[in-house]
């Protein structure tokens, strides 16, 4: 459970660490950032809480960490912003580093059943509670009993399920272009296609499916923020479908998944800059409740 | 003077526009990014003024762009932010891409006066006269008479030497991480003995050094903010030296250069962004007065 720290970066008052740990569930070395606001610093007993980031698609810790302009927000409020990796590195499995959009970079958050990704790509385990259990274990200045969840575009999809599938874990929810519905987008199916398999297609992929997972949603209404960008290509080509997750929650009769519709945004770090202050504010209203 | 616009990104409610231009004064295709905020697609007459940064060693117009946060405090205030590149591209001249430090990427914002670099190394014109003319050219909304400017490291250098050999041209300067006496630490004479020669020490390298300019200045009290942070290694290693810009300030009897020693922060863009609101606020209190 030993961390080890790369970096100590001054950040908007506080600190962004670079650290790493030996990783049972990804059976390798993690690397995360860790940003801690100029409130944990102060000698008081208060605990801060904190605000987990899921990457996207191709991005490490760093990507957030040096363009999403988090800490701006987390700051002023005094919340910690954990920024895990986006899947093990290095396992060397048949195949990991042929695509982009598959293995290396790309553990879409869910715990693979299928040979050879059932050998360390269990970023669902690792994110829910390897990494949890080691970061509040190392920083006790940290409230596990406080933490909300965003993510971007991949990682928008796991904040969603992680969300859904849990509930009472996470205070809030939010999420920037999210991959709301991948069970019908390309991504999505070669994804779970790769991690579970067609077999499993009724099963594990709907379980790890945002959309799928609104449809049996029972705990009551949501505060959901989504920020999609009309001018997002990924959103064009279908990959997003934040329509899809809007039309089950109707269908549902669950309330409160509010997909705001940014006009000309992209898919780019310049949106999450520019509304991460928004879900900061989000997480602040319920992680300050 | 044709200006093409290689994209157009949402940025804060205004738009970051990726261009570039055949430049005349630096001999080849000069990409920019020029940052309208929302201001500037309001339909009225008010004319936007502008913040010039010039970028670090090594850095094109994207790297503040995506991690300096310029945007933010600009889009609040209703300012342009207008980032060159650091020196001409593809020239192919003898050496241009041997080192991080010189050449391609490190301009240092003067013109070349020795061969082969006085072909094309002329960032001082274009960054003075070519650059501002196409770009009040092709956006008349943007005031060029409320212009301020700003910079990091080789760019803080520019920003003060730019500032100071042009009195009113500038209506505030500020920087950060300022190469403040060039002439004395060795990314300065390695730059100066390449683009001017050893023989034109005691004229031309003074004429582009802010401390040397600093003990001649005549224009009466000055107001410049300089962030420094003492956990920046260049500093450390001696080439930023923004005491002995203090030191020459002060025999000279010129008031109001005053330095941020901002514990811990280091040369990245993290700590630009960390700022980056207080030098916009800077400029505004002259752009706007």
């Amino acid at each position: 459970m030993s961390v080890t720290t790369k970096a100590t970066i001054a950040s908007f008052g506080g600190k962004l660490l670079k650290l790493s740990h030996a990783a049972t569930s990804t059976q390798c070395e993690m690397s995360f950032n860790l940003y801690l606001p100029p409130q944990a610093f102060q000698n008081d007993t208060k605990k801060i809480p904190v605000l987990l980031y899921l990457s996207g698609l191709t991005c490490t810790a760093d990507n957030c960490s040096e363009k999403g302009f988090f800490q701006h927000g987390a700051s002023k409020k005094g919340m910690a912003v954990l920024y895990p990796d986006t899947s093990p590195r290095g396992l060397n499995l048949a195949g990991e580093n042929d695509a982009w959009d598959f293995g290396t970079g790309a553990g879409f958050y869910v715990d693979a059943t299928q040979a050879p990704y059932d050998a360390g790509y269990n970023m669902y385990t690792y994110v829910t509670e390897e990494l949890p259990a080691v970061v509040f274990g190392a920083f006790p200045v940290l409230d596990a009993e406080r933490v909300s969840i965003t993510g971007h575009s991949m990682g928008g999809h796991g904040a969603l399920t992680l969300f859904l599938r849990n509930p009472g874990k996470y205070k809030s929810v939010s999420a920037f272009a999210p991959i709301s519905n991948p069970i019908n987008c390309p991504w999505g199916q070669k994804a779970f296609g790769g991690y579970f398999g067609e077999e499993l297609r009724d099963t594990k992929w709907k379980e790890h499916d945002a959309t799928e997972l609104v449809r049996k949603w029972k705990g009551g209404p949501l505060d959901v923020l989504i920020d999609v960008g009309t001018g997002d290509n990924f959103y064009k080509q279908g990959q997003l479908l934040p329509e899809n997750l809007e039309k089950a929650a109707q269908e549902a009769g669950v309330e409160g998944i509010k997909v705001r519709y940014q006009p000309d945004y992209d898919h780019s770090y310049y949106t999450m800059a520019t509304f991460a202050d928004d879900h900061v504010e989000h997480a602040a209203k319920y992680l300050f409740a």
